[in-house]
């Protein structure tokens, strides 16, 4: 079964912000935490995303290209309001970072994604990675499209 | 959008009955009735299909091959039991006829559909065709896993 290790942070400063971003817009046909079924839209791209439960840091995961006119009926036929993003690449000590920074009900939230081989692989830390939030869930994007972070208590600080 | 357009029916006696019938079994990672989202293994293919709200006859749907392999996994992550059924594959009236003789919590059950291009489409009803259940919830397949026909009342006479 393929599966997906990875660890998130949340994100400081702006020194990992690239030139070339890419804005992604995602919605869920099931946000249930045993079984997500996300559509994405990135640029002229589309995914149909299946993901297991979380254990530990590690997810099934399996996903499929699909035709832009699918995913956008799709997104049509999601629960819960869309995720609105944009995707920034960035490598560091050897690992590819994912940054992603938030729009909409989001906007403030800058949340780093690095894949991982296995659960106890060293990651060199880049210098504007934070908190590590792998085991918060509700940094999970299913959960960001019903609890956004403009509805979190504290939101507007800092950190909460 | 893609749409799908069916009429469904009970089914009578045997005379349907093909010696090539197919063997299916298939499970929900959603079963909303907004936004269902099947996993089915059907002899050697495997489908990932998304069917929007059912408004008449009709419904969005997007079908998408899958690996075997992947749907065996997607299978064991399915929201409740799974639909074990036996296809037969009838022409009749210039019409392709599907009949599913299910098996396991809804042996008994026999149901025909046929698929149309327009809901107003005449269509030669077969002498095996019974009661029409088009509109009727309970027989959709998404249902059946969770409520099966065994568990109908006066469902061990002809009809309930």
């Amino acid at each position: 079964m393929p599966i997906e290790i990875e660890r998130k942070f949340r994100v400081t400063g702006t020194a990992w912000r690239t030139a070339d971003g890419q804005r992604i817009c995602q919605g869920y046909l099931n946000r249930d935490q045993h079984r997500t079924v996300r559509v994405r839209v990135a640029g002229a791209q589309a995914f149909l995303t299946i993901k297991g439960v979380t254990t530990g840091a590690t997810r099934a995961e399996f996903e499929y290209a699909i035709p832009l006119a699918d995913a956008e009926a799709l997104l049509a036929l999601c629960d819960g309001p869309l995720i609105d993003k944009v995707r920034h690449r960035v490598e560091h000590g050897g690992l590819l970072w994912e940054i992603d920074e938030f729009l909409g009900d989001n906007a403030g939230l800058v949340v780093a994604e690095v894949e991982l081989a296995s659960e106890d692989q060293a990651v060199d830390l880049p210098p504007w990675v934070g908190e590590e939030v792998t085991h918060d869930h509700r940094y999970f994007n299913s959960n960001l499209a019903t609890h956004p972070f403009s509805q979190w208590r504290g939101a507007a600080g800092a950190r909460d």
